[in-house]
């Protein structure tokens, strides 16, 4: 299942970017489970990585190779992470760079690998590398819509989104595509983003913009709250728009990020609304915190409870448990009495308890819809967060239960 | 469903402890919702009450009266929680109150009051109080069993425990009953405990060992990580068994303390074995961690996991998620290369992947039973933690999903 309409959206070619798409047979024979994205010389890249402690050996070399070199080409398969494979998966994902980097004539610290996938089978690198030359001689500027199928694993439809925006006398192109869905098969987990511009960025804007815009987009969604070993999000700038380069002092600097915020979001939106048996797609948002952290403590709290997401999915008001959530949540002193809790624009909790005009058919309106607000005000600060989220179903029980195959 | 044989054992009377039972009409007409116990005089009680910052008004009386006297009566309603009631809350709750104390001849503060059923809706205090005096005359000492199923919402089950232990030449006699199974019918959330003894006990020693034994049974329980706004558990000793006064010196202690253990462990073992949807009853050990804290934060996020706990549902030796919710537990400089990882008798996890001589056989043998025990040593210290879950099956959401009746 999923929420909303699921048809991608045109995915405009990006000056300097190159996609290739190919089937090395690390998923089921025929499959297409190898991407590479290929970057004009000149190009930048920043990108935010899981925070998961054991995270898997790709992760590990692009970070590394992030921090070294410039890179030029980014490297996914999918159907296997390449995690919890120790010593042996980091040599693996080292081989497909260095493959990769002999066949296109750069150095491997130049190539960033992404792996998603089952973990902890070995990653068959050996396919990979044999699949290198037919994806290099594939690759073109508008194969965008075939990459974002490519990185899919267990997604029920690709995500991508594009914008192009005026800046002064040239037109800005951005595209991004991203994959995840939880893991509707078990052992499948994650969260992939990669977003393109032609845009001409200062390297040090493009890595503050990269982690700002990663955490109020990607780091703000959650299916089931279970952190992958392999999410990444990447952002990259060739420069080739024709236009100066853009600096956090550019007049332009506010309509590109606003262009790119809505990128962001909308295809960390499309993880969420392609959820693990989702059949509502849930807007959670704090006010009036003291700070971000008890903000997303509570956000997180109710996103995250199992009796609340359960609520979600049968359209049932139930706002006590709604209630007990934001109560649980760790937040020190939160006073009963100043809360209030809406429910799309019915408010359930004020004074302390439920609020007097409150009725359940109202509420149950609301529930009943595919777009659902929960808006909860502490009363206590000036701080505003929002998470995205699903409900909890039959079907992710059913997917998550289902043996591997 | 629910895990294990689900006998109520006999329950011992305890010297000094009289229950009644009668029917208010706070739940069906003619179903068991109204339980009291009438201590001797000279008892004295201990307990320990829900984290939740928006506790239920019983929660906030039952603590006020336990500080300031000396408790004579516990009166405890199924069918509604009062909670989230505001001000009308805790005027209903000290009507009951005021009722029962003026029907008995002692004075409200030693009358503690105890709510468990749907949040949001008004206490029936009138009819609670028109059923006090069948409530009061029917108390004998040997009615546990009765009230282990009067206090029960959406259990499938009653749960006691129950031990008699000789010290020197009396024996002393340990009765216990709780209920709670999550949230069966939406809007019912409440784990209740009592547990008394006739040993004399001095009262500082019973607070302790009611903090200590409660933190390491009941605090270490977890269906779906909702805790609820009325949870409590009491610790009543009524000095009647005959003997001297057990202080933390006396050389009986720490027989009696055992014992009282085993009827802690038992009580809180019985709510996760009727947890709802339970078909597995689930330990996770945690062993050599450098503190209490990333010892059990390890073991939340574990016994949390949705993907685990799915797992855990369709018998999947799925390591993988073990392995990724263990990496996002929060805790700094955690070595993946030193992590060992059993479940049951079998290693999964060593030398930072698969431990070599893991099959799937194996993991397949231990996970298709019942009861489960996935031991995660940290090799960075010394502290060993253990917490109690059960798995994540179709019929919690079932059972969540169905409309409030």
């Amino acid at each position: 299942m999923a929420v909303g309409p699921g048809t991608l959206p045109r995915l405009f070619p990006v000056k300097g970017v190159k996609t290739g798409i190919a089937s090395a047979g690390v998923k089921k024979p025929g499959k297409k489970d190898l991407v590479v994205f290929e970057l004009a010389s000149g190009s930048h890249v920043a990108g935010i990585f899981t925070r998961n402690r054991f995270c898997a050996a790709p992760v590990h070399i692009a970070r590394r190779h992030l921090s070294t070199g410039e890179p030029r080409y980014l490297l996914i398969n999918t159907g296997n992470a390449n995690a919890g494979t120790g010593e042996r998966g980091m040599a693996d994902a080292m081989a497909c760079c260095n493959a990769l980097a002999e066949k296109a004539g750069v150095s491997p610290e130049t190539v960033l690998p992404f792996s998603t996938g089952v973990i902890g089978e070995p990653l068959p690198a050996d396919r990979i590398i044999e699949a290198l030359p037919e994806l290099l001689a594939g690759t073109d500027e508008d194969r965008w819509a075939e990459a974002a199928a490519g990185i899919m694993t267990t997604d029920t439809r690709p995500k991508g989104s594009s914008r192009q925006v005026r800046l002064g006398e040239h037109i800005v192109t951005i595209s991004g595509i991203s994959k995840g869905a939880g893991m509707i098969r078990p052992n499948m987990a994650t969260m992939l983003g990669f977003i393109a511009t032609d845009a001409s960025l200062d390297p040090a804007l493009l890595s503050q913009w990269s982690a700002e815009l990663g955490e109020h987009s990607f780091n703000r969604i959650t299916i089931d709250g279970d952190t992958s070993t392999n999410d990444a999000c990447m952002l990259m700038a060739t420069g080739q728009y024709g236009g100066p380069e853009i600096t956090a002092d550019s007049p332009e600097a506010a309509e590109l990020k606003t262009a790119l915020q809505e990128v962001y979001l909308e295809l960390a939106h499309a993880i969420v609304r392609d959820g693990e048996g989702a059949t509502k797609f849930v807007t959670i948002e704090v006010s009036e915190a003291a700070s971000v952290q008890e903000a997303l403590d509570v956000a997180y709290t109710v996103a995250h409870s199992p009796l609340v997401k359960t609520a979600l999915f049968a359209s049932d008001p139930n706002w006590g448990r709604i209630l007990a959530a934001v109560g649980r949540a760790g937040v020190e002193g939160l006073d009963l009495q100043a809360l209030e809790i809406h429910l799309g624009d019915v408010c359930l909790v004020r004074d302390g308890g439920r609020a007097d005009d409150y009725s359940e058919a109202r509420g149950k309106a609301v529930m009943s819809r595919e777009e659902i607000t929960i808006h909860i005000n502490l009363r206590r600060g000036q701080v505003f967060e929002r998470v995205w989220t699903c409900d909890f179903s039959h079907d992710y029980v059913t997917i998550n239960a289902e043996y591997r195959t």
